[in-house]
């Protein structure tokens, strides 16, 4: 068992979720996302107690939804609320389980865990971090065949952008040697930043830069909360100057593990710049997928093959400095890992 | 194991195997099917005694086949009849096994059991259901990723109808709570019957229908006999009169397990509407076609994924009115499978 | 273990090898073979020891390879050379094995065994069988999901032709009962002769025949060596004339084992006739590759499934006296195998 189920999970962001349902899957387990017609999201087993349809392959009615199989309808507490083939007659076991769910900041929160647990524990605040209200935003989304501590390695260690990256999101492997590496942990917040001083804007920055100055000084900043959330900043200033004074990205990265060899990557990133214009949101969000999906996603997939069933440490890989920050992350999950084994109540299916 | 072995399946249509031999995968084993010049049908084990080379790929000559790999030939008994590399000099082991096999009323029907006890178990009576001198005919068949059982289930509880397939064979659920079900075991053989007074035609009947009426009643009945033969009649008439008196299609359909999570599904339809006109045949043809492979199909996958590799009763179902049928259904295949491994001769490879 | 791992195989042909490394598997290794500026072909693990990344998705940088994940660079003997983020500070542990590799005869031969045992071994000559000095040769390769025992049983019985290639490599089955076949053994080597005296001359040999006679001598002489490599001699003279003064072809069938089941087939044909006319070589490799992808890989491959996981004399095949070659074969592999087992080193991964 290598997943953390005590802990917040994105299960795609709200505007995505209409009035037709949308399955997922999450930790192996099938679940059903739904809006009511109150707005309001539930997300239960996507098996029908009676005969294991999908729910997901049925309608919302109202608040509830109904199986496209033979009519049971269910409510969001996963308790079913209406037998048509014998009206009133409802089997007291006909019930289905139910996830906490929380919408916020346009991300819809699922917990995977104890549900007991889940008012306790804060969900990242997202919104201070993006700023809607001055900022504008993109969104994504794709799924990955690979572990998600693979994907979290890959975006810990961002001095794999000038050899992946090359042309995309990084002028390509020159400045590695001027690369800085800083790595830091705050309780169980891990913390991995980098910097270039007096480099020309990446690809990615050159066109919000406009040619400010040939160099700058370029930051790629990673702060990774568990379970799987990275909140990411990215930015160019006139070298000397503060983060706000040039143009910047506020990513959110977050992963969440469908099975142990397929993970669901959901980003999105809210820029300072360009505000509203919506040929830039387009032509950000075509090179973002473009690299993440064309250049991240076949290394991954691709070093999990490799890597077969087998885990890191297992494989005895030559460690480099860079791979500080995501080492700490492997210890902050396992430990997490133990603390629920040892606990009574793991929400497991 | 999940299958009958003692019971005859139905392997194709007739009128489908010409002179080109055509492979079939039943309860797991490879079968080669084919017509001879004299027009006897043929059922070998698909697997050449020299090189293990699929007989399917080779050629009938006369009432043998020949194996496209090194030229060795078999008859009906599944005795190597020549070897062209030494004529005359037949190994004595060159023997594939051969299956019972019976062209009737159209239907391919193949024994997988103990051949001794072929002879004895009475083929179902499709010719007087079908009643050929007097109906149109039209035939159809596909295969599902599903245990058969699944199907079974499906076909034996018709109440999925107006959730699956409302606006195709179905009006959709506002009539469901009129629908009356009554189920019959005789000996071995399992009724579900359906019907619904008071109702307009459903988009399949409406054509013949041609607006006699507002309403009349429609019925729909199944006659289950082992191990996966199903006869069903479906139609429609004015209040209160007798079935034949208006339109009606009888199906039938013949299950044929492949392998333990796929099902061969061969059905046909006789009808006693619009005799001989051959636009009607393709537009039913098109429109069941339809129903079953992209409403009944995708949904028994489903649940046969969500099921995985538990069966039925392991996952705890709750079970409804509507699936009285087909628990009767599973108590007599369970009996016939256990009388079975009882036996001392059971036919399987 | 069905592997002989001291043995050369063909990883591929010395002019598709350039700038770009390329990946192989070979007894399920994951093998990238890259030529340096220097002309050198090298071959190593493709998998970098940091964090399991494949080799071949990165990029030669003179007679080194850099991987495209992090730009470590690795020398031919597998060393790490060069770690960008730290110059100077390379972790001794980041070493990859290195496979031995010769270019000879444009064929590269790669050794899978111990490497102290590759210099003693000698390789084919393949030179002096194609002699492309006199001699136009063509290129081909294709991969099949089969083990590469059921291949070259397919090549040291060709009295398969007459079935499985009538029409394209062979008059068809009206000549078998005419064919001689001749098995020779010679130590290790397996030699397998088949002949047939006063034939028209088949679809390959037509065309350079030009009508010289009628009929003539065919001949399709088979030599195998261990591992995996056939010398094959076919061609057609006029009656009682000797190999040379007929067209023929000069293939070299050379078989590398990617898994238990999938077999890379490499095959190279030299021939006497229409010396350097690119419009005979292209039709004569269409030919080829149509013969062996359309005829021989389903074939092979459909008997691998008929097969399942199981051994051939598992199966007790009916053997014919064309089988003589393919059981000799099989007991000089068994016996090197043997060999290799009880030997203290055997170079597996």
């Amino acid at each position: 068992m290598t997943f953390v189920r005590n802990g917040w999970y994105c299960a795609g962001w709200g505007q995505d979720l209409g009035a037709t349902p949308r399955a997922i899957t999450i930790m192996g387990e099938a679940i059903v996302l739904f809006r009511g017609s109150d707005g309001q999201v539930t997300a239960l087993a996507d098996r029908c107690p009676h005969r294991f349809a999908p729910l997901s392959a049925g309608k919302v009615i109202g608040s509830h939804i109904e199986c496209g199989y033979h009519g049971l309808r269910f409510d969001a507490e996963g308790r079913c609320v209406h037998n048509p083939h014998r009206p009133g007659a409802i089997p007291a076991a006909a019930r289905v389980k139910s996830y906490p769910v929380v919408e916020r900041d346009t991300t819809l929160w699922l917990w995977m865990g104890a549900p007991e647990r889940a008012a306790a524990a804060s969900i990242l605040d997202l919104g201070s971090f993006w700023d809607l209200s001055a900022h504008s935003i993109i969104y994504g989304s794709f799924t990955l065949e690979a572990h998600y501590e693979l994907v979290l390695d890959n975006l810990l260690d961002l001095s794999h952008a000038p050899y992946l990256h090359a042309g995309t999101l990084s002028n390509g492997p020159d400045e590695v040697s001027q690369l800085r590496v800083e790595t830091k942990q705050e309780g169980s917040v891990v913390i991995a930043n980098h910097w270039v001083s007096g480099v020309a804007p990446t690809p990615q920055f050159a066109p919000p830069w406009k040619a400010r100055a040939p160099v700058g000084d370029f930051r790629s900043n990673m702060r990774w909360s568990p379970p799987c959330s990275l909140q990411h900043d990215v930015g160019i200033t006139e070298v000397g100057r503060a983060p706000q004074d040039g143009p910047y990205l506020h990513f959110a990265h977050l992963l969440t593990p469908a099975t142990e060899r397929e993970t669901h990557y959901f980003w999105a990133a809210a820029r300072n710049f360009d505000i509203g214009d919506e040929k830039v949101s387009e032509a950000l969000r075509a090179g973002i997928s473009n690299a993440f999906i064309t250049e991240d996603k076949p290394m991954i997939e691709a070093v999990q093959q490799r890597m077969g069933n087998r885990d890191l440490f297992e494989l005895e890989p030559v460690l480099l400095a860079g791979d500080n920050a995501s080492v700490r992350v492997r210890r902050v999950l396992d430990k997490l890992r133990k603390a629920e084994q040892a606990a009574p109540s793991s929400g497991a299916a």
